[in-house]
């Protein structure tokens, strides 16, 4: 079923993961990155000034050049979105999902997803997180078989949730927190075809006054709805929906946590750039990639000293 | 006596200082930057291909842009050696000297020196350390009061030592080890005041059979000169030197270890580049010269949180 197999998908397409994927690729290593140069924060600067060697220039110029470099030395890069991860024990080898229902399979990955997370804004969610409220299916959603469940969230991310959780219940519905649904055909189809109701609904609060009454979300229209549980996928999987999938470490404020080597908490996952938390900063996040690509290739080549001289 | 006063001091004109001196000026900081481009692994490079945006371009080409970058926003940068730090306590005042006798005074400094540790190939040398044979004056000198003292190297960082040891003794001899001595027009002078003798003869082993002992140097024409103690200043001033000047905490490499903002284990002292080991690239300098940057930018104005947009 996999789309293809590589030794390394880097996720993210900004300046940690394009800087990441040159090194890996230079090294001979055959090197998958996914993502969307369009999302990542350069694209906003109109002149760069605090880059060594890139003063004054555009942020779209420097993208563009970024992803031609990255090519050039024979990584393949596609434009397209993470949906779902998981590492297989004992093979230890990861398989990546994209919104186009596509698999690909690796053997390391680098998390360059950038900062993304996004607040529902219902009331509650905090609160009753663990206790009714989830954040990643592959992790909670056993506790819902046959169940009635909720998932809030309006793009390819919450259908992916939504598709995986099929997998428990057939009772699912999507409500899109008042935005419009922005998902691709692949997942579309799924749902469609698993039956998953879909609506604009914009939730206010959710309440659960005891461990074994349900879940009701108070809507903006002054309606409610009882739910067995509900799972939070708001825009793209964040460092919290990979952190749940993979079970990486974060720190108090959400960042993943990687020593000075670039590696995370679980073995072949490495990350980069702003995810890590730190100076948001270009030139700190194409270190970054560059100490997890050499940390990950001295890994995977079974050697302790590697230099890309030029 | 200091030649001027300012926020930062960067030691080091590599990709790594280079970089931290940029943000730190685009900080609105008074910065300098004291090193030589040309000693850059950097100027090697025919062709860079592994640092993102720079695909392609020369070394040369990539330094003098750098050094063009770090004035356009207001650092002051001089191409010169480094022979002496030390910090001012209470203070907290760096006071920092260039081989032509000149200070400046800064509230942090950036070490972004590279890996320029050079041996002396002289037997006994690593056995006799801390017990005859020293790397640091301004830790050391003290216990040498009127006694005879070696000092090998040949170039201001050894000049600069021999100079701080004549508050101690008068009787100094530097040995530059079979090499040309290089040695600017002020140090020279302080050397000729002080009635340093100066030889290039080289060392082939340090002898000294008990504590109470003399420290005999063997030498290549064979023959055999008594001290009482040596101090080994070769090259320029390297991690070892600083780090003995400073009571910086080095690895077990001889890395200065810093922290992920990039802060040593003294106050005031940050890090960035090859001279914190780990992967020996541009990308990883640059990088870690701007977390050291963003670090002391925050320390400075005391503030918890800055970023530098573009």
């Amino acid at each position: 079923m996999a789309e293809g197999e590589f030794d390394v998908i880097v996720i993210g397409a900004g300046p940690a993961g394009m800087s990441s994927a040159v090194f890996i690729a230079r090294a001979n290593l055959k090197t998958l990155v996914i993502g969307d140069p369009e999302k990542s924060e350069l694209i906003k600067a109109e002149s760069v000034g605090n880059y060594l060697f890139a003063n004054g220039r555009g942020g779209r110029e420097l993208l563009d050049e970024g992803i031609a470099q990255v090519e050039k030395y024979g990584a393949m890069a596609i434009v397209n979105e993470v949906v779902h991860i998981a590492k297989d024990e004992p093979s230890g080898i990861f398989t990546v999902k994209t919104a186009d229902a596509k698999e690909y399979s690796a053997r390391a990955v680098v998390l360059a997803i950038g900062v993304s997370y996004v607040q529902s804004g219902i009331k509650g969610e905090k609160e009753l997180s663990g206790k009714g409220v989830h954040y990643c299916v592959a992790c909670d959603g056993y506790f819902y078989k046959g169940k009635k469940v909720l998932v809030v969230g309006s793009g390819n991310y919450a259908a992916e949730e939504a598709i995986e959780l099929l997998a428990y219940t057939s009772d699912i519905t999507i409500i899109s927190n008042g935005r419009e649904f922005a998902i691709s055909p692949e997942l579309m189809a799924g749902l469609q075809k698993g039956s998953v109701k879909m609506r604009k609904d914009r939730g206010t609060e959710f309440i659960k006054p005891s461990a074994s009454a349900k879940l009701t979300l108070a809507k903006k229209d002054g309606t409610k709805e009882d739910f067995d549980g509900a799972f939070v996928a708001l825009g793209t999987a964040s460092t919290v929906g990979f952190a749940n999938k993979l079970g990486l470490e974060l720190d108090k404020d959400g960042f993943i946590v990687i020593g000075r080597n670039g590696m995370t908490s679980v073995d072949g996952v490495y990350a980069a750039g702003s995810c890590t938390g730190g100076a948001l900063q270009m030139a700190k996040s194409v270190g970054e990639g560059c100490v997890a690509a050499i940390s990950i290739i001295k890994k995977l080549r079974g050697i302790d000293n590697y230099s890309d001289l030029t």
